[in-house]
């Protein structure tokens, strides 16, 4: 890509995203302990040696939440590490910075679903790009609960362009993919990395993927930096009305032993993935960064069974055969039919 | 390396190592049922539809082990993956064989450590080696139990050739290493891989490594096809003995509820391990494995805590400040000092 018609950044670019991922996670751990009503966000900043530092805020045993943990990272150095240096040469020999904010959290109610979210911003030289996504991961899944985590997302892409969730959604589903049990991680979201106004694949990228498909829906229309920093500012606004709903709606449904069991299960999925599959967790493993902070993302407790299967029928089999594969949520009509004799619908 | 001076496999090589590995796991699934005195082994064949297959034995809920898993198999294909072919360049073109028994252990009592043995054996064209060892990780370390594990192996070693030990056991330290957590997987044991009786190095091995010094140490002693195999069976019959003895001492030890969360805790850096360094592990999932045989070496339980440190001067705190890092376990007089006010020697 020629730099000449690579988008500007404004002068006060650093600060913008800083401020806007740092006001994210204040917001969610605000609403997040509201509506759990008896855990309490810890918080610890650490500092980075090589460069910059974080804020991690950790609830544990709450009501709502087993555990719930949000991170704010603020980081530069003196060259980008050559897995992302492959994926955008064009910074090669500049020094970097990269904020963001990530998020998962554990309910203890397997209706509750499992959730995920981040978005992060890097410059290096003349390069920058906006990146991240959010995601669901039912246990006890609902078809509305679904739909509307889905719907909430798309709202917040289309206020940018209505072009961008037909492309961030199966991009989601892509990525959270456990390619050794073939299921994906759960119903998905969105996801988008790279994201630098340009529409152009970076170096890498699977040229008949989702991602691919950007250029070709944005046609000639670049997207400017405050495009960009509103659609990251959007979705990640997105994120509270498209889960507390869920919560306000599962909470109080009951639940056994064999749902917990299950739930534990499920959570070793959600372990396999982030140690297998998740470039930024293996990334930052592997290059010393600050282990506990990553590993947050991990449940508080997780169970392997060799050979599970589910039953003919259950509620579990649905998960698998449904909710961990890619589906187009709102148009597919054959997923009523599916939920409704086990009363997934609503 | 010059396949002239390549040692010759004997012509019913396959069929040796097959039978030994066979009749390694048949022979501890016997041992572990006796000393279990309740769980049983399910079992479980499967064909690779590449070409071979296996037999898979699982103990779930026994007395002394919450999970047992011992495999066979037996594969073959027409060419290596690249990752094997960049150590082993002279296997290019060539069709494979490769058969191994691999074993992890989780017993209930927190005072048993989990233990993990592998043995196996590869042909491609005209090369072949052996590969393996056997590895120790505790919770609640006893200087005692370490010292009798290493022992059973050191004469394992020793039976074959004296020089091989001071090899294989920094070897294991270095391979099981979790380089995010700076820690050891555990007190360690034996490891080799890729021994085809030259001593090289085999390519990409680090030179200033373990692995780099049984050339030296072998000095012009090029070790047989046999040599090796009765290597793999010295060391593979040396587990039950080096094993056996820390449950019959260990198994009525009383434990709480706070050792009972502390093991859960480590057994987290298990999964890590396994899931993030382990070549084995990735390499399977990534390529088709079969996943569920591959993931019996994950905890039936196992925890995660944002930040745990342990009680300073605690039982604890010895496992992380002593026993997960490489030690030279028979000779270092301070351990016995460090062990003794923890009650941590016999």
């Amino acid at each position: 890509m020629s730099l000449e018609h690579f988008p500007q950044s404004p002068e006060n670019s650093r600060k913008k995203a800083k401020q806007l991922v740092l006001s994210l996670q204040d917001e969610i751990c605000n609403n997040l302990e509201n509506i759990d009503k008896e855990g309490i966000f810890q918080e610890e900043s650490w500092d980075r040696p090589e460069g910059g530092g974080g804020r991690s805020r950790v609830m544990r045993e709450g009501r709502v939440f087993e555990q719930a943990g949000v991170n704010f990272s603020e980081v530069h150095g003196e060259e980008l590490p050559p897995s992302i240096l492959n994926q955008r040469p064009e910074a090669k020999g500049h020094s970097w910075f990269a904020t963001g904010t990530s998020m998962v959290l554990h309910p203890r109610n397997p209706y509750i679903p499992t959730v995920h979210l981040n978005y992060r911003y890097f410059e290096a030289g003349p390069v920058w790009w906006f990146g991240g996504g959010a995601d669901l991961t039912p246990y006890y899944p609902y078809l509305s609960d679904t739909r509307h985590f889905h719907k909430e997302h798309q709202k917040a892409c289309d206020s940018i362009n209505p072009q961008l969730h037909k492309v961030f959604k199966p991009w989601c589903d892509e990525y959270f993919f456990l390619k050794h049990r073939n299921e994906s991680r759960g119903v998905g979201g969105i996801f988008f990395d790279y994201q630098d106004g340009s529409g152009k694949l970076y170096k890498g990228q699977n040229p008949q993927g989702p991602a691919a498909n950007i250029s070709n829906k944005l046609g000639k229309h670049q997207m400017t930096w405050d495009e960009l920093f509103n659609l990251a500012k959007s979705c990640g606004k997105a994120f509270l009305p498209s889960y507390l709903p869920i919560i306000e709606k599962r909470q109080n449904q009951s639940y056994g032993n064999p749902q917990r069991e299950f739930q534990l299960y499920r959570r070793g999925r959600y372990v396999e993935f982030n140690l297998v599959w998740d470039r930024g967790t293996i990334f930052g493993l592997q290059t010393n960064g600050r282990t506990e902070s990553i590993l947050m993302s991990l449940p508080p407790l997780a169970r392997w069974e060799y050979g599970y299967t589910a039953e003919n029928g259950s509620r579990e089999e649905l998960l698998t055969d449904v909710f961990t594969k890619p589906q187009d949520w709102f148009s597919d009509r054959t997923l009523e039919e599916k939920c409704r004799p086990l009363n997934a619908l609503d």
